[in-house]
Protein backbone atom coordinates (compact mmCIF):
# COMPACT_ATOMS: atom_id res chain seq x y z
CA UNK A 1 0.00 0.00 0.00
CA UNK A 2 1.48 3.19 -1.36
CA UNK A 3 1.11 5.91 1.34
CA UNK A 4 1.27 9.54 0.47
CA UNK A 5 -0.28 12.71 1.54
CA UNK A 6 -1.03 15.55 -1.19
CA UNK A 7 -1.99 17.87 1.33
CA UNK A 8 0.87 20.36 0.76
CA UNK A 9 3.25 20.13 -2.27
CA UNK A 10 6.34 21.55 -2.83
CA UNK A 11 7.90 21.46 -6.29
CA UNK A 12 10.87 23.53 -7.15
CA UNK A 13 12.31 25.84 -9.20
CA UNK A 14 15.75 27.13 -8.49
CA UNK A 15 15.12 30.33 -10.44
CA UNK A 16 12.36 31.31 -7.91
CA UNK A 17 14.10 30.69 -4.94
CA UNK A 18 15.58 34.39 -4.71
CA UNK A 19 19.53 32.40 -4.85
CA UNK A 20 19.01 30.53 -1.40
CA UNK A 21 19.95 26.74 -1.78
CA UNK A 22 17.65 23.93 -3.10
CA UNK A 23 18.18 22.42 -0.14
CA UNK A 24 17.83 25.15 2.42
CA UNK A 25 13.98 25.90 0.90
CA UNK A 26 12.87 22.62 1.46
CA UNK A 27 14.44 22.40 4.87
CA UNK A 28 12.84 24.97 5.81
CA UNK A 29 9.13 23.60 3.71
CA UNK A 30 9.66 20.78 5.45
CA UNK A 31 9.88 21.87 9.00
CA UNK A 32 6.77 23.87 7.71
CA UNK A 33 4.71 21.59 7.01
CA UNK A 34 5.34 20.61 3.63
CA UNK A 35 3.66 16.39 2.74
CA UNK A 36 5.74 15.70 -0.55
CA UNK A 37 8.57 17.37 -2.58
CA UNK A 38 8.74 17.42 -6.56
CA UNK A 39 12.59 18.15 -7.69
CA UNK A 40 11.55 19.95 -10.91
CA UNK A 41 14.69 21.08 -12.90
CA UNK A 42 14.62 22.59 -16.35
CA UNK A 43 17.85 23.60 -17.14
CA UNK A 44 20.36 21.51 -15.32
CA UNK A 45 22.87 19.04 -16.63
CA UNK A 46 21.89 15.54 -15.95
CA UNK A 47 25.05 15.15 -13.14
CA UNK A 48 23.79 18.24 -11.30
CA UNK A 49 20.18 17.04 -11.57
CA UNK A 50 21.10 13.49 -10.02
CA UNK A 51 23.40 15.41 -7.06
CA UNK A 52 20.46 17.30 -6.26
CA UNK A 53 18.15 14.32 -6.32
CA UNK A 54 21.02 12.27 -4.18
CA UNK A 55 20.59 15.62 -1.90
CA UNK A 56 17.21 15.88 -1.26
CA UNK A 57 16.82 12.43 -0.92
CA UNK A 58 18.85 12.20 2.34
CA UNK A 59 16.93 14.62 3.36
CA UNK A 60 13.46 13.73 2.93
CA UNK A 61 14.00 10.15 3.05
CA UNK A 62 14.29 10.11 7.29
CA UNK A 63 11.19 11.97 7.24
CA UNK A 64 9.29 9.97 5.34
CA UNK A 65 8.19 13.07 3.14
CA UNK A 66 8.24 11.35 -0.63
CA UNK A 67 10.65 12.65 -3.03
CA UNK A 68 9.30 12.70 -6.60
CA UNK A 69 11.33 13.54 -9.80
CA UNK A 70 9.42 15.62 -12.63
CA UNK A 71 9.96 13.96 -16.01
CA UNK A 72 12.87 12.24 -15.40
CA UNK A 73 12.57 8.59 -14.61
CA UNK A 74 16.43 8.11 -15.17
CA UNK A 75 17.19 10.44 -12.17
CA UNK A 76 13.99 9.10 -10.35
CA UNK A 77 15.74 5.31 -10.48
CA UNK A 78 19.22 6.73 -10.04
CA UNK A 79 18.50 8.45 -6.79
CA UNK A 80 15.99 5.70 -5.86
CA UNK A 81 12.92 7.97 -5.21
CA UNK A 82 9.63 7.66 -4.11
CA UNK A 83 7.77 8.18 -7.55
CA UNK A 84 7.66 10.23 -10.66
CA UNK A 85 5.52 13.07 -12.04
CA UNK A 86 4.82 12.86 -15.79
CA UNK A 87 2.98 15.37 -17.98
CA UNK A 88 1.24 15.25 -20.95
CA UNK A 89 4.64 15.65 -23.17
CA UNK A 90 6.51 13.29 -21.00
CA UNK A 91 7.59 9.50 -21.17
CA UNK A 92 3.88 8.10 -21.86
CA UNK A 93 2.64 6.74 -18.05
CA UNK A 94 2.90 2.98 -18.97
CA UNK A 95 6.50 3.24 -20.13
CA UNK A 96 7.12 5.14 -16.71
CA UNK A 97 5.04 3.05 -14.57
CA UNK A 98 6.77 -0.46 -16.26
CA UNK A 99 10.40 0.47 -15.43
CA UNK A 100 9.43 2.01 -12.06
CA UNK A 101 7.55 -0.85 -10.91
CA UNK A 102 4.57 -0.93 -9.14
CA UNK A 103 5.57 0.35 -5.51
CA UNK A 104 6.58 4.00 -6.85
CA UNK A 105 4.04 6.87 -6.83
CA UNK A 106 3.13 7.68 -10.23
CA UNK A 107 1.79 11.02 -11.07
CA UNK A 108 -0.19 12.96 -14.06
CA UNK A 109 -0.67 16.14 -15.07
CA UNK A 110 -3.55 16.91 -16.48
CA UNK A 111 -4.31 20.00 -18.36
CA UNK A 112 -8.57 19.29 -19.75
CA UNK A 113 -11.46 17.47 -17.76
CA UNK A 114 -10.71 14.91 -20.90
CA UNK A 115 -7.44 14.47 -19.43
CA UNK A 116 -9.00 13.74 -16.85
CA UNK A 117 -11.68 10.94 -18.00
CA UNK A 118 -8.99 9.57 -20.17
CA UNK A 119 -6.31 9.28 -16.37
CA UNK A 120 -9.14 6.87 -14.91
CA UNK A 121 -8.24 3.95 -16.96
CA UNK A 122 -4.19 4.63 -16.29
CA UNK A 123 -1.94 2.80 -13.60
CA UNK A 124 -1.05 6.21 -11.86
CA UNK A 125 -1.62 6.78 -8.51
CA UNK A 126 -2.87 11.03 -8.27
CA UNK A 127 -3.67 13.53 -10.66
CA UNK A 128 -1.90 17.07 -10.95
CA UNK A 129 -5.12 19.62 -12.10
CA UNK A 130 -2.80 21.86 -13.74
CA UNK A 131 -3.10 24.75 -14.58
CA UNK A 132 -6.27 25.30 -11.37
CA UNK A 133 -5.20 29.64 -12.15
CA UNK A 134 -3.13 31.21 -14.75
CA UNK A 135 0.70 31.44 -13.77
CA UNK A 136 3.96 32.65 -15.02
CA UNK A 137 5.51 29.85 -13.56
CA UNK A 138 4.26 27.73 -16.50
CA UNK A 139 3.95 29.13 -20.11
CA UNK A 140 2.66 26.21 -22.17
CA UNK A 141 -0.56 25.44 -20.80
CA UNK A 142 -3.92 25.11 -21.61
CA UNK A 143 -6.78 27.27 -19.80
CA UNK A 144 -6.54 27.16 -16.24
CA UNK A 145 -8.99 25.07 -14.58
CA UNK A 146 -10.78 27.49 -12.46
CA UNK A 147 -12.28 26.65 -9.13
CA UNK A 148 -15.27 25.06 -11.02
CA UNK A 149 -13.04 23.02 -13.30
CA UNK A 150 -10.98 21.51 -10.42
CA UNK A 151 -14.51 20.82 -8.70
CA UNK A 152 -15.43 18.85 -11.75
CA UNK A 153 -12.16 17.27 -12.24
CA UNK A 154 -12.14 15.74 -8.69
CA UNK A 155 -15.45 14.96 -8.78
CA UNK A 156 -14.63 12.66 -12.32
CA UNK A 157 -11.32 11.49 -11.14
CA UNK A 158 -11.34 8.38 -9.17
CA UNK A 159 -7.25 9.79 -8.17
CA UNK A 160 -6.68 11.77 -5.59
CA UNK A 161 -5.98 15.47 -6.91
CA UNK A 162 -3.97 18.11 -6.40
CA UNK A 163 -4.09 21.20 -8.14
CA UNK A 164 -1.47 23.20 -9.27
CA UNK A 165 -0.91 26.88 -10.59
CA UNK A 166 -1.49 30.78 -9.10
CA UNK A 167 -1.88 29.31 -5.79
CA UNK A 168 -0.73 31.11 -2.73
CA UNK A 169 -2.10 31.96 0.81
CA UNK A 170 -5.39 34.07 -0.39
CA UNK A 171 -6.75 31.07 -2.50
CA UNK A 172 -5.01 27.66 -0.41
CA UNK A 173 -8.50 26.93 1.14
CA UNK A 174 -10.76 27.22 -1.16
CA UNK A 175 -8.75 24.72 -3.67
CA UNK A 176 -9.59 21.96 -0.59
CA UNK A 177 -13.24 23.53 -0.36
CA UNK A 178 -13.06 22.03 -4.02
CA UNK A 179 -12.36 18.80 -3.57
CA UNK A 180 -8.46 18.46 -4.09
CA UNK A 181 -6.67 16.68 -1.77
CA UNK A 182 -4.03 18.73 -2.18
CA UNK A 183 -2.26 22.29 -3.49
CA UNK A 184 1.14 22.06 -4.96
CA UNK A 185 3.14 24.98 -4.73
CA UNK A 186 6.00 26.48 -6.41
CA UNK A 187 6.90 30.32 -5.57
CA UNK A 188 4.54 30.68 -2.65
CA UNK A 189 6.85 29.41 -0.86
CA UNK A 190 10.61 29.14 -3.14
CA UNK A 191 10.24 33.00 -3.39
CA UNK A 192 8.82 33.46 0.41
CA UNK A 193 11.05 35.75 2.50
CA UNK A 194 10.68 32.83 5.08
CA UNK A 195 9.76 29.59 2.89
CA UNK A 196 9.17 27.96 6.98
CA UNK A 197 6.50 30.50 7.69
CA UNK A 198 4.95 30.52 4.58
CA UNK A 199 4.39 26.73 4.85
CA UNK A 200 3.62 26.98 7.81
CA UNK A 201 1.18 29.25 7.01
CA UNK A 202 -0.21 27.24 3.92
CA UNK A 203 -0.65 24.07 6.11
CA UNK A 204 -2.54 26.04 8.74
CA UNK A 205 -5.24 27.18 6.08
CA UNK A 206 -5.45 23.56 4.97
CA UNK A 207 -5.85 22.17 8.01
CA UNK A 208 -8.49 24.62 9.03
CA UNK A 209 -10.76 23.08 5.77
CA UNK A 210 -9.70 20.08 6.52
CA UNK A 211 -11.19 19.36 10.27
CA UNK A 212 -14.66 21.22 9.70
CA UNK B 1 30.54 -10.51 -25.90
CA UNK B 2 29.15 -7.17 -27.17
CA UNK B 3 29.96 -6.69 -30.30
CA UNK B 4 29.83 -3.26 -31.47
CA UNK B 5 32.17 -1.33 -35.02
CA UNK B 6 32.40 2.01 -34.03
CA UNK B 7 34.43 2.99 -37.46
CA UNK B 8 31.68 4.95 -38.68
CA UNK B 9 29.23 6.24 -36.07
CA UNK B 10 26.64 8.91 -37.00
CA UNK B 11 25.68 11.22 -34.05
CA UNK B 12 22.35 12.75 -34.71
CA UNK B 13 21.43 16.76 -34.53
CA UNK B 14 17.69 17.78 -35.82
CA UNK B 15 19.32 21.40 -35.93
CA UNK B 16 22.14 20.42 -38.78
CA UNK B 17 19.91 18.21 -40.98
CA UNK B 18 18.65 21.15 -42.78
CA UNK B 19 14.87 20.43 -42.02
CA UNK B 20 14.97 16.93 -43.45
CA UNK B 21 13.38 14.19 -41.02
CA UNK B 22 15.69 12.53 -38.77
CA UNK B 23 14.84 8.79 -40.12
CA UNK B 24 15.69 10.00 -43.58
CA UNK B 25 19.19 11.07 -42.73
CA UNK B 26 19.72 8.26 -40.85
CA UNK B 27 18.26 5.71 -43.42
CA UNK B 28 20.71 7.00 -46.25
CA UNK B 29 23.25 7.35 -43.67
CA UNK B 30 23.22 3.91 -43.02
CA UNK B 31 22.94 2.72 -46.84
CA UNK B 32 26.30 4.73 -46.80
CA UNK B 33 27.53 2.37 -44.70
CA UNK B 34 27.47 3.81 -40.93
CA UNK B 35 27.98 1.72 -38.53
CA UNK B 36 26.94 2.89 -35.62
CA UNK B 37 24.32 5.76 -34.57
CA UNK B 38 23.68 7.86 -31.33
CA UNK B 39 20.39 9.93 -31.14
CA UNK B 40 21.60 12.93 -29.43
CA UNK B 41 18.67 15.62 -29.28
CA UNK B 42 18.96 18.10 -26.56
CA UNK B 43 16.05 19.93 -26.92
CA UNK B 44 12.78 18.10 -26.94
CA UNK B 45 10.82 17.09 -24.70
CA UNK B 46 11.12 13.23 -23.21
CA UNK B 47 8.08 12.24 -25.39
CA UNK B 48 9.36 13.25 -28.14
CA UNK B 49 12.81 12.12 -27.63
CA UNK B 50 11.40 8.63 -26.54
CA UNK B 51 9.14 8.45 -30.00
CA UNK B 52 12.79 9.48 -32.05
CA UNK B 53 13.88 6.44 -30.12
CA UNK B 54 11.58 4.23 -31.33
CA UNK B 55 11.66 4.78 -35.04
CA UNK B 56 15.47 4.61 -34.90
CA UNK B 57 14.97 1.76 -33.32
CA UNK B 58 12.57 0.21 -36.13
CA UNK B 59 14.86 1.46 -38.33
CA UNK B 60 17.98 0.17 -37.11
CA UNK B 61 17.16 -3.29 -35.04
CA UNK B 62 16.43 -5.18 -38.51
CA UNK B 63 20.42 -4.32 -39.82
CA UNK B 64 22.02 -4.91 -36.67
CA UNK B 65 23.35 -1.54 -36.43
CA UNK B 66 23.45 -0.27 -32.48
CA UNK B 67 21.27 2.68 -31.54
CA UNK B 68 23.14 4.14 -28.63
CA UNK B 69 21.14 6.95 -26.75
CA UNK B 70 23.48 10.15 -25.53
CA UNK B 71 22.59 11.22 -22.35
CA UNK B 72 19.43 9.86 -21.23
CA UNK B 73 19.57 6.35 -19.55
CA UNK B 74 15.72 6.62 -19.37
CA UNK B 75 15.43 6.99 -22.76
CA UNK B 76 17.25 4.43 -23.70
CA UNK B 77 15.47 1.86 -21.19
CA UNK B 78 12.49 2.90 -22.45
CA UNK B 79 13.32 2.49 -26.38
CA UNK B 80 15.73 -1.36 -25.68
CA UNK B 81 18.54 0.69 -27.28
CA UNK B 82 21.82 -1.28 -27.87
CA UNK B 83 23.53 1.76 -25.15
CA UNK B 84 24.01 4.45 -23.73
CA UNK B 85 27.07 7.41 -24.53
CA UNK B 86 27.53 9.55 -21.51
CA UNK B 87 29.40 12.58 -21.36
CA UNK B 88 31.14 13.99 -17.75
CA UNK B 89 28.44 15.98 -16.78
CA UNK B 90 25.77 13.23 -17.53
CA UNK B 91 24.91 10.56 -14.82
CA UNK B 92 27.69 8.65 -13.35
CA UNK B 93 28.83 5.91 -15.33
CA UNK B 94 28.52 3.43 -12.48
CA UNK B 95 25.11 4.69 -12.22
CA UNK B 96 24.54 4.03 -16.09
CA UNK B 97 26.33 0.86 -15.56
CA UNK B 98 23.89 -0.55 -12.82
CA UNK B 99 20.34 0.32 -14.38
CA UNK B 100 21.41 -0.57 -18.00
CA UNK B 101 22.88 -3.63 -17.19
CA UNK B 102 26.01 -5.54 -17.97
CA UNK B 103 24.97 -6.41 -21.68
CA UNK B 104 24.29 -2.95 -23.21
CA UNK B 105 26.79 -1.09 -24.81
CA UNK B 106 28.23 2.55 -22.31
CA UNK B 107 30.11 4.79 -23.88
CA UNK B 108 32.04 7.75 -22.30
CA UNK B 109 33.08 10.85 -23.36
CA UNK B 110 36.58 12.22 -22.35
CA UNK B 111 38.11 15.67 -22.72
CA UNK B 112 41.08 15.34 -21.82
CA UNK B 113 44.85 12.59 -21.43
CA UNK B 114 43.47 12.40 -17.49
CA UNK B 115 40.15 11.37 -18.47
CA UNK B 116 41.11 8.99 -20.53
CA UNK B 117 43.48 7.57 -17.98
CA UNK B 118 40.28 7.49 -15.57
CA UNK B 119 38.48 5.97 -18.16
CA UNK B 120 40.59 2.81 -17.94
CA UNK B 121 39.10 1.51 -14.82
CA UNK B 122 35.82 1.82 -15.38
CA UNK B 123 33.25 -0.41 -16.53
CA UNK B 124 32.66 1.07 -19.64
CA UNK B 125 32.96 -0.56 -23.93
CA UNK B 126 34.10 2.51 -25.71
CA UNK B 127 35.83 5.92 -25.29
CA UNK B 128 34.71 9.03 -27.27
CA UNK B 129 37.74 11.23 -27.72
CA UNK B 130 36.60 14.61 -28.01
CA UNK B 131 37.06 16.91 -29.60
CA UNK B 132 39.79 15.59 -31.97
CA UNK B 133 39.13 19.13 -33.82
CA UNK B 134 37.82 22.49 -33.12
CA UNK B 135 34.28 22.19 -33.88
CA UNK B 136 31.34 24.86 -34.09
CA UNK B 137 28.23 21.78 -32.94
CA UNK B 138 29.67 21.86 -29.14
CA UNK B 139 31.06 25.25 -27.61
CA UNK B 140 31.10 23.67 -23.44
CA UNK B 141 34.49 21.26 -24.52
CA UNK B 142 37.86 21.31 -23.77
CA UNK B 143 40.71 22.19 -26.02
CA UNK B 144 40.35 20.09 -29.47
CA UNK B 145 43.21 16.76 -28.40
CA UNK B 146 44.39 17.39 -31.63
CA UNK B 147 46.00 14.59 -33.82
CA UNK B 148 49.07 13.84 -31.88
CA UNK B 149 46.79 14.08 -28.60
CA UNK B 150 44.00 11.45 -30.16
CA UNK B 151 47.36 9.36 -30.65
CA UNK B 152 48.60 9.37 -27.13
CA UNK B 153 44.77 8.71 -25.97
CA UNK B 154 44.23 5.34 -28.19
CA UNK B 155 48.12 4.54 -26.94
CA UNK B 156 46.91 5.12 -22.85
CA UNK B 157 43.70 3.89 -23.32
CA UNK B 158 42.70 0.40 -22.97
CA UNK B 159 39.11 0.69 -24.84
CA UNK B 160 38.35 1.41 -28.55
CA UNK B 161 38.21 4.69 -29.36
CA UNK B 162 36.28 6.74 -31.33
CA UNK B 163 36.85 10.60 -31.96
CA UNK B 164 34.50 13.21 -32.38
CA UNK B 165 34.92 16.80 -33.13
CA UNK B 166 34.93 18.86 -36.52
CA UNK B 167 35.64 15.52 -38.65
CA UNK B 168 34.73 15.38 -42.09
CA UNK B 169 36.15 13.57 -45.35
CA UNK B 170 39.44 15.61 -45.32
CA UNK B 171 40.73 14.43 -42.21
CA UNK B 172 38.72 10.92 -42.18
CA UNK B 173 41.78 9.13 -43.13
CA UNK B 174 44.49 10.82 -40.32
CA UNK B 175 41.68 9.78 -37.63
CA UNK B 176 42.20 6.45 -38.21
CA UNK B 177 45.85 6.82 -38.95
CA UNK B 178 46.47 7.78 -35.32
CA UNK B 179 45.17 5.02 -33.94
CA UNK B 180 40.99 5.70 -33.54
CA UNK B 181 38.65 2.33 -34.22
CA UNK B 182 36.25 5.03 -35.89
CA UNK B 183 35.35 8.39 -36.20
CA UNK B 184 32.13 10.15 -35.28
CA UNK B 185 30.64 12.95 -36.77
CA UNK B 186 27.46 14.95 -37.23
CA UNK B 187 26.94 18.07 -39.67
CA UNK B 188 29.15 15.89 -42.41
CA UNK B 189 26.83 13.02 -42.97
CA UNK B 190 23.79 15.29 -41.60
CA UNK B 191 24.39 18.51 -43.32
CA UNK B 192 25.61 16.89 -46.47
CA UNK B 193 23.09 17.27 -49.79
CA UNK B 194 23.20 13.38 -50.05
CA UNK B 195 23.80 11.48 -46.88
CA UNK B 196 24.15 8.61 -48.33
CA UNK B 197 26.96 9.99 -50.49
CA UNK B 198 28.79 11.22 -48.15
CA UNK B 199 28.44 8.64 -45.25
CA UNK B 200 29.73 6.07 -48.56
CA UNK B 201 32.87 8.61 -49.29
CA UNK B 202 33.77 8.47 -45.33
CA UNK B 203 33.69 4.85 -45.78
CA UNK B 204 36.10 4.48 -48.27
CA UNK B 205 38.38 6.67 -46.71
CA UNK B 206 38.49 4.56 -43.50
CA UNK B 207 38.68 1.14 -45.06
CA UNK B 208 41.86 2.21 -47.41
CA UNK B 209 43.58 3.04 -43.98
CA UNK B 210 41.91 -0.32 -42.27
CA UNK B 211 43.15 -2.17 -45.47
CA UNK B 212 46.67 -1.08 -45.91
Amino acid sequence: MKRFDLSLYLVTDRGLSLGRPLESIVEEAVKGGVTMVQLREKDCSSLEFYELGQKLKKLLSPLNIPLIINDRLDIALAVDADGLHIGQNDLPWKVARQLLGPDKILGLSVETQQQVEEANSLDIDYIGVSPVFATPTKTDTFQPFGLEGLKDACRISQFPAVAIGGINASNAASIIEHGAQGIAVVSAISSAESPLAAAKDLKERIQQIEIR
